[in-house]
């Protein structure tokens, strides 16, 4: 539980979604003080309302101007689209957002010149969109990625910074660049494999075949049942990093050649894969909190 | 809980790690009136003595040839080793085992000239081996695949298929081909894959990188820390399979070729692995217990 005042005291959330929703809950606990508005359709802003997750409900961008910090809490293309909207405001606050891939926004910001915008990204989700998937502890020890930008003299980084910490996230500045490579491997390449998985399988064995699967093949393609109109926005404004990374894991993989070297495979592929497991550990229990 | 009396009154267990100490555990529970007898190291034994899984610890192999059935509960290369030597014993009870692969195994114990052999494969496990990791649970809702042999007189699949069922797992009879080549896509891949995935991402962003991971990299690569000698024997008996379903999969990822069609590839791709993970929830609800 944070002490002083929040870092913002009128906050707007553009999409009430999975993270929008879970974000206006995690507020509403931490710092009930916080004035929350909210932009969205008209059936999930009542939704919203009857869940006591927001406190006003806008019907146009021009209502968000209120605000002291604006989220942009929408899919890629949504985010895209809006940006210059929210540029054109008479007055303009800290905009930040959540979208999954970060150069191509924070480009379109810049060209936009949206001087305080601040590129974000929570890791963190679920295959299940939605505001009835929100959870406010959705955050709770998972990094929050922030685009550093040029610095300007109220340091907007700094109190979209304050302020995930303060709901249990844990930021790290990085850049746009480094950003989308990354995600490229730790997030769009699984994504990628959950569905190249169970689309490998279901054609080759048929669902006969796989009834006899287990609970691991289960848990590898739970991804295969995100929404593709999300993952499109996403992998299509990184596909550059996404292609290099399916290329690589394909090369990892044991080719036909290996077909009578499988133990030799497993010695190299194996063991290596247990010393990163070991230090994917490591490197989740150092973060500082 | 079954009526009747059990299956098999006396029933010996070649290897008390997880599957087989799970199994006995299982037993406990539901049959209290079978006796258990043990082939192990002596600290394990020992251990599972402690946890009253066993009534009895055997030393050698041929004071197995007590029990009406013998249950090979080791890794690949052991069942293997172990077969001609349980082939010769006085007198030889049923025999099943857990082995992942069954193509190998079934052929090696008709080679032996073991009559009264049923292969099995219990679909369950766990990335951590071992006793320790054992619960009566494991095989609750579970597939367990039973080799369909020529019928003797005594049937003995069926009265393992009427085990199985009774500690709550789901017997399926399958022939060894279909079995091994079905787990080269429900099993196998998952776990080269997870190998795959955490290498490959670590080789290209490091272990600055994997902090940024969020809980579905932690879930896509968890197999990743299963012991590489378990899977050294699954996959050298199954390598042909292997390797045709790891070709499968990286034709099916997007291609260097689609960097820029990847809104392409993501309609042509994630729409049916929707459709499959829907296929994959009602063939696994549709089970018969």
């Amino acid at each position: 539980m944070p002490l002083g005042s929040p870092p913002f005291g009128r906050i707007a959330i553009a999409g009430v979604g999975l993270i929008g929703g879970s974000l206006a809950g995690a507020l509403r606990q931490i710092w009930p003080s916080i004035e929350i508005l909210a932009l969205d359709r008209p059936e999930v802003l009542a939704d919203a309302t009857a869940r006591r997750l927001i406190d006003r409900p806008a019907r146009t961008i021009v209502e968000l101007s209120d605000a002291d910090l604006i989220v942009l809490a929408l899919p890629v293309p949504e985010i895209l689209k809006i940006l210059p909207a929210i540029a054109a405001l008479p007055t303009t606050p800290v905009v930040t957002d959540v979208g999954s891939t970060k150069r191509r926004i924070c480009q379109v910001a810049a060209d936009a010149g949206l001087a305080r915008f601040v590129g974000g990204h929570p890791v963190a989700g679920s295959e299940r969109p939605g505001l009835t998937s929100a959870r406010p502890d959705l955050f709770d020890g998972q990094p929050w990625l922030l685009i550093n930008t040029p610095s300007s003299p109220d340091d907007p980084v700094a109190r979209v910074e304050k302020l995930v910490r303060s709901i249990g996230a844990v930021p790290h500045r990085i850049d746009a660049e480094t950003h989308d490579r990354t995600m490229a491997y730790v997030s769009h390449l699984p994504q990628l494999l959950a569905v190249a998985l169970i689309n490998t399988a279901g054609a080759a064995i048929g669902e006969s075949g796989l009834r006899f699967s287990g609970r691991a093949f289960g848990e590898m393609t739970r991804l295969a049942a995100s929404p593709a109109e999300l993952w499109e926005g996403i992998l299509a404004t990184n596909a550059d990093y996404v292609a290099d990374a399916a290329a690589a894991i394909a090369a990892e993989l044991p080719s036909q050649a290996a077909r009578l070297e499988m133990t030799r495979w497993i010695d190299e592929t194996f063991h290596r894969a247990g010393e990163w497991r070991e230090r994917l550990s490591h490197a989740r229990a150092a973060e500082p909190r």
